[in-house]
């Protein structure tokens, strides 16, 4: 390209590698912004309209990452993040800049990526999205990030743009994956717990549509227990009072009897029930399924 | 007793039976709500401070039913409520008056207890509690019911006095426990997730305190997916746009491997990506994780 996107210095400016859909929102969320916006993608033609609203396209990731003090990187996971800027020419091109890695993977992919970063004089960020591609540039977006404050605090600026929430964790680098695996823990875990209730609702007459209500109802009573079962496991009471694991167990047991009954795959609520069998059989049947916490570790 | 609780027909009453927390809530809502009521337990002693709240005790399960024209039963399971109702002298002093049955079990053990009453002359409706014990007698609560609409529409104003909202679902008696069951697969599933999480947590160095308000995020932003992916099902769409079960399943891995290697068990997880796993391995990788419920039928 024959004039380079860091001519006009007042004008802040971001490079984007990955064009998947979270990309794309990315990219589209700081055009809107009127942050200049460098794109890249292994696969050529994903820009969609990204070009047409403003967006450069870097006809290779070294071009790309040159363009801009700050790349946002994020790609299926590390293994892809490490094929991308691990390249030799990529890596010396980011020599001096910072890479803000929002990409998921596992902490200790965080952490040994912070170590690479260190070792090359590149800035390191990490950091995880907790929200879909809408909520992108909307108030809506979670954004969590790890690493050295300093860095963080440089580049905030710029990572507003996108909008949202953002909460810096700690100098950790792992801290932000360690909170975005346990998240989506929570949150994967559940959806299974949703398909796997309309699957049952389905086999018993009743739609999805009829369900999706009581659903959301269901939804509702989880945040405050959420914030309640955090105290009993940080205190170790695991109180069960009104809600014994016995209770819970028996719950289980009707739905695993339910759902195979209809010829249903009930392996999640099957695994679930074996970890509150193990507190009953522990001795704990009087306790809180929040007991389980202590009962997972198999070390 | 030397007064029968009927002396007064002015004045409402029920039967309570089962005084574990969610009976005894129960009757507690009933006797706030100036409901008069009698109450019974297998084991005796559980009244608490019913009694002196004002409940009668009854001294036996036939001499309790007999003592209003509503018996509302909430025992941990079938099993139970079998062992106290289908006593021929339980079975003879209900002849003529209503059960409604608050326990949770599956939708078969419900239509078969309808067809016993059905064949003893006893009314019989059928329900489940959505919400725990401390919502009963306040807006927060959550009933289902199912069984004949006449008999509900009879009964409704004393069930009306456990607060909350009452949602009638239909004629077929199982109906409720079916709701019921896939209401609480969604919620113990989503439960499992959090005790998962807190224990990766804390295995990563994050207290369940500093976790929660993440997690009451992710819990907020269920309702309304929980009603996109219901659209999805019942149309049977399974759109993967911004969210394809491949990047689901990336995800769901990393949470395993994570888990795994902090030495904590990850089978629930597992499950959950074993699902992801099937709905790739039979080409819908590009479509949503709602595509699962097509690949739970083992049959
Ligand atoms: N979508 C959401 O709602 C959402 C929400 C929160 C967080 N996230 C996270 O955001 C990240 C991106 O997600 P996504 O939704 O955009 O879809 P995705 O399918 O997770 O990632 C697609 C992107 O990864 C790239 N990629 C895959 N393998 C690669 C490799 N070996 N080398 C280089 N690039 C590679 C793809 O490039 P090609 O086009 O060349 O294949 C594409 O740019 C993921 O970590 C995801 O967990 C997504
Ligand atoms: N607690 C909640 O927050 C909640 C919320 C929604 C729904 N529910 C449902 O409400 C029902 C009752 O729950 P709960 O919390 O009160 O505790 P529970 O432990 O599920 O049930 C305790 C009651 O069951 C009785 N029982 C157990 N086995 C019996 C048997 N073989 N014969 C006669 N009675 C027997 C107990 O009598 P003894 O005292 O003699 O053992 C006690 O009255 C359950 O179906 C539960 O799923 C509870």
């Amino acid at each position: 390209m024959s004039s380079s996107p860091e001519q006009n210095p007042s004008r802040p400016s971001v490079t984007v590698l990955g064009l998947g859909p979270m990309g794309r929102a990315l990219a589209g969320a700081f055009l809107d912004a009127g942050v200049r916006t460098t794109v890249w993608n292994r696969t050529p033609g994903r820009e969609g309209d990204l070009v047409e609203r403003g967006a450069v396209p870097a006809a290779s990731a070294e071009e790309a990452v040159a363009a801009s003090p700050l790349t946002v990187i994020c790609l299926v996971n590390y293994d892809a993040t490490d094929s991308v800027l691990r390249r030799p020419e990529v890596t010396a091109a980011l020599k001096g800049r910072t890479v803000a890695n929002l990409s998921a993977d596992t902490p200790e992919r965080a952490r040994d990526t912070g170590r690479w970063a260190e070792e090359h004089g590149i800035g390191y960020l990490d950091g995880a999205i907790m929200t879909p591609t809408p909520s992108i540039g909307t108030p809506e977006g979670v954004f969590l990030h790890s690493g050295p404050e300093p860095l963080y605090a440089e580049h905030r600026p710029v990572l507003g743009a996108l909008g949202g929430s953002h909460s810096h964790l700690g100098e950790d680098v792992g801290r932000a994956a360690a909170y975005d695996l346990a998240l989506l823990d929570i949150f994967w875990t559940a959806m299974s717990g949703y398909v796997h209730a309309l699957a049952l609702a389905r086999a018993e007459g009743v739609t999805a549509r009829e369900l999706a209500p009581f659903a959301q109802g269901i939804g509702a009573i989880l945040p405050p227990l959420f914030r309640e079962w955090a105290e009993d496991v940080d205190t170790r009471t695991y109180s069960g009072e009104g809600n014994p694991v016995t209770s819970g167990l028996s719950t289980m047991e009707h739905v695993v009897h339910a759902a195979e009954g209809h010829g249903l795959d009930a392996s999640v609520m099957r695994a679930t029930a074996a970890l509150a069998r193990r507190a009953v059989d522990r001795g704990h049947g009087a306790d809180g399924f929040t007991r389980v916490t202590e009962l997972l570790d198999l070390r």
